[in-house]
């Protein structure tokens, strides 16, 4: 394995099924979204990966994702790290509704704009709607201040890479091989930075999901090689499907 | 909940079965360990246990009673800290031998010394022995020097109490509340620590499998209250179960 950066988007969420708008909900995954987890699994054991340290969420679609894969590659006992930096993207006031719904309440076209522009939130949760972060003790140890009501994919962008500089470079730095198992819009703020992709470009972009990515970096984390662990056949399938699932995908 | 500190031992593994010593062998759970461990979480669960940090060891049937904690209880986003120092007892060669082959090679009297006295490690496995945890990629950050080839449940003491102090110990002092899975000689150390329990008595202690333990500690650290999350009908089953099993049980 020359790779040192592997990143895996989680499987099929129960949301994914209903069509909702997710975001930092804690929804569990389907058992199309376990396998999906432990096919990536099998498929890095194939490829002889192994890695030195482990960055997730904390919410349980992508925990539970690490740890069918973990559980696969027989490296339970690797360290792991949870941070809500790595989160979803929090979708604000539409987490919980369905496409339906949403477009009956906003507007086709202005459901069209949160989904696809880099720079727009949805309407906020307000402060004391019981779906606001500071309710939930999960985030109790952070400032508030940092807690997001609702998220653009930039304002994703602005609270994962401050993490990632902090967090996961020095490790990288330091030789170790990092795995990372989170969502489609916190993997997309990495993605844009290690492949330069601009602000319209990025969100076209679809990671497919349960499909390890993998990345060598030099020394300056210049991207010496990215390819998917899956026939292209597969990884183009994939895409296509997130694409065609549409909305609660990519949320 | 008043308690600050929980420590719970994992339920049967695949050589408890089999009857052989495990010691840092890294076995799996039985169905009936898995179960176990479900039913701590619920009990702690239907008590409104939670939790600021989890320490495990870095073996799998702890790892994976956590896990199904965890899960049952719905903290899966708790910051969980694995480490080598939470670890079973050592058993030197004596890993993978059962009760039967053990006796042969060795005689009952010796075996019955090595479990049963504080002091006295099990013979030693050589440092070309594909058993020595120098060849276990988990262990390749820690110091060879400290690696164990073999242990005395004192030994295991003299491992795990550091680690508590530096790790732990600082965390409770901070007003967190922590949850520790680990296994029956890890555990023993801190319950001889906490409970001020002699060298003669503490190879007589059995914590029951899967029982959460749950302490109130106060500001010194001193125990407040000390009960077993069961009733003491279930907590005396499960010793005996434990004390009957005898040998692998133990180890």
């Amino acid at each position: 394995m020359k790779e040192n950066l592997v990143l895996v988007r989680h499987g099929q969420s129960l949301w994914n099924l209903e069509n909702r708008f997710t975001g930092w909900t804690d929804v569990d995954l389907t058992d199309i979204g376990k396998e999906e987890a432990r096919l990536a699994g099998q498929q890095m054991l194939a490829e002889k990966f192994t890695f030195d340290y482990v960055f997730t969420s904390v919410l349980k679609r992508a925990i539970r994702t690490l740890w069918i894969i973990l559980d696969e590659m027989d490296l339970m006992w690797l360290p792991v790290e949870r941070a809500w930096q790595l989160n979803e993207r929090h979708y604000g006031a539409l987490q919980g509704l369905n496409k339906a719904e949403t477009a009956a309440k906003y507007g086709n076209e202005q459901v069209h704009i949160w989904r696809r522009s880099y720079a727009t939130p949805p309407p906020a949760l307000s402060l004391d709607d019981p779906r606001h972060p500071r309710f939930d003790p999960r985030y109790a140890k952070v400032d508030p201040a940092l807690l997001p009501a609702t998220e653009s994919l930039k304002m994703t962008l602005e609270r994962v890479m401050p993490y990632w500089n902090e967090k996961i470079v020095p490790r990288l730095k330091a030789g170790e091989k990092i795995l990372i198992v989170a969502h489609g819009n916190s993997l997309r703020a990495l993605v844009k930075y290690l492949d330069q992709i601009s602000d319209e470009d990025i969100t076209e972009l679809n990671i497919p999901t349960g499909i390890p990515l993998a990345y060598q970096l030099d020394d300056q984390l210049k991207v010496v090689s990215r390819r998917y662990l899956a026939d292209e056949e597969a990884v183009k399938a994939a895409a296509e499907a997130v694409a065609r699932q549409g909305l609660a995908k990519k949320e």
